[in-house]
């Protein structure tokens, strides 16, 4: 017999992240790592939770992640919390908690590509939102936007690192779904806190903000991201949730970490800093650099020897993200290609600007 | 305007995992926890990792956790195992697989709650293979087995202990489905291991065997778990998986805690020693308890005040699982209830029985 797999994954090509390499030696700009260690309050918490009680069940809500999250996000209370392994794992209890097989899934192109993934292994119909050449949405996208089940918005943009307003999102919020602003990258951003995008305006039962700790508190090994909603929403993705989704050593390590505002605020400068100059250095260069609000930049060359740049650069092991959306005919007729070149320390930007230099004459 | 969830999620009473109090002083019987802590290997390999890139993404595919399992279970290569955020992950990956909406989940009756949770998330049709007095299966549980896309079978069974033999579960084998030996408590028994129940017998490609770290290796609040299967099911689930469901902190946790042998022998020769322990003493009082191949005993009592005896039994911090089988009518008209009893320490388990001693004269 075949293996009984469900259509959707026979037709699925599975998602591919980011180069891993599980070695030392390289300068890591493709994943969009924090290039910095986490906070060490975070590690202490680790350590102290692996040598008590790791034989015992985690508590199943995190609460103390939970509470640590309302604190410092001035929340009404825990309840609008719901912890991730990571934040794919909330984008897939979204997915799981609203949407049926043959809705429509809507999400920006281009941008994460997988949330077309997560749509297609549920079965929804994905409907993408082509971005204009300024990666904004023009009235057809908008209105494809009000009509999905869910509407994924990253917010900063990857690979753009665009950042909309709140208004903006709230011009496509569903009539009849979910609005979720994907705040993976939002830590690095300037906009309204989760307080205020769930304030009570009549759409707020119907948004989610999905927030990650990979990026913003460089704890991409950890897995963990977290959901805030109104409660009543919270409470329909719980039941959606594996009972023990984060680990007990992700919870101490997330609530210590979140609390260690110092460490957030000094990081935060840091990387804003860097990419001040890792975006001045690419211009100089003759790339096209779009304004980013996130951890890392999206930038074209001339040239548009972007497949060869990222190869001379991975020989001298440089990892950046080359990147094709070949469907984004708002950006030319062939699409859109570039380079994604993640936030380091200075002194990987400056290996990275030097090794351009020297392979830019030659491509 | 209401909340747009799925009828299917509406439709769901969330799972209540066991009470999992996160203070000290409790003698926890309830949820099937190791009583000993984990492998010293296993907390150093956290402690290393928490020092050392934990910025930096973990291996998409647990590299080094495949690797281990593969040499410890002697099997062809690490392209047979993919890890899990727990076995819960890896049963929520195998609904999403292999079932579609309206296809049947096949699970017997009395058995692990959650399997049904997760195929109503899935939109699936459960069919209840209801055992017999004897926890066996009769022919109309066999022949409703058959007609599953999925099958869903702990071996040993939550809450009888039972083991079933590999001849049995082959005549379950659906006609044009999945198989899923779910070994969580396979460790506490004796019977063939995944190299043999996955052996070229025509119907290997479509079995798969879970594991969970989480009883038998102590590493509940770790959450790791794995399934076993040939490398074209394992490729088909690995579509389905959140990229990096798994922490760097718990692959190389899982790996180390799996190669260290020695203290996996002696704590399984313990935890036996002491189900027999328990066993004993719980019949001297009158129970009847069901032979049991896990960590745990199922047990009920002549007076059938089982609710009582659970609730004096929590009044002295001792907490067991008091469960509820309504449906259950092989056992009895109004169904079937019971304790489950963890195996605890020795002297966990003196108290336990001491307690009971004093209780049960006056429910």
């Amino acid at each position: 017999m075949s293996l009984p797999t469900r259509p959707a994954v026979d037709a699925l090509a599975p998602y591919v992240p980011g180069e891993q390499p599980q070695t030392d030696g390289w300068v890591k700009l493709n994943t969009n790592e924090n290039p910095y260690p986490p906070s060490p309050a975070a590690v202490e918490a680790i350590e102290r939770t692996a040598r008590d009680r790791l034989n015992v069940y985690p508590d199943p809500l995190g609460t103390p992640f939970r509470e640590a999250a309302a604190e410092v996000l001035d929340l009404p209370g825990p309840d609008w919390v719901l912890p991730g392994n990571g934040s794919d794992d909330n984008l897939t209890i979204l997915m799981r908690t609203f949407v049926d097989a043959g809705q429509a899934v809507a999400c920006p192109y281009p941008s994460y590509i997988l949330y077309e993934t997560l749509a297609a292994i549920q079965g929804a119909d994905v409907t993408r939102l082509m971005l204009d050449r300024d990666w904004s949405f023009g009235p057809r996208a908008a209105a494809a936007a009000r009509r999905a089940r869910l509407l994924l918005v990253p917010n900063p943009n990857s690979p753009s690192g665009t950042y909309w307003s709140a208004e903006t999102l709230d011009r496509l919020r569903p009539d009849d779904g979910v609005l979720v602003h994907d705040g993976a990258y939002a830590d690095f951003a300037t906009g309204p806190g989760p307080r205020a995008l769930l304030s009570d305006d009549g759409g707020s039962r119907s948004t989610v903000l999905t927030r990650s700790l990979s990026k913003s508190y460089g704890l991409a090994g950890l897995r963990f991201g977290f959901a805030v909603a109104r409660p009543e929403t919270v409470a329909a993705m719980n039941k959606v949730k594996d009972s023990y989704n984060c680990d007990a050593l992700a919870i101490a390590a997330a609530a210590a970490a979140l609390r260690d505002r110092a460490w957030f605020d000094d990081n935060r400068a840091k990387i804003v800093a860097t990419r001040a100059r890792l975006t001045a250095g690419l211009r100089e260069l003759g790339f096209d650099v779009t304004p980013s609000d996130a951890n890392f930049v999206w930038s074209t060359h001339p040239s548009g020897r972007h497949a060869e740049i990222y190869a001379a650069l991975k020989a001298r092991r440089i990892l950046v993200r080359f990147m094709k959306f070949p469907d984004a005919t708002a950006f030319g007729p062939n699409g859109l290609e570039g380079l994604r070149v993640s936030v380091g320390t200075d002194p990987q930007i400056d290996l990275f600007l030097q090794a351009l230099r020297e392979i830019l004459p030659s491509v």
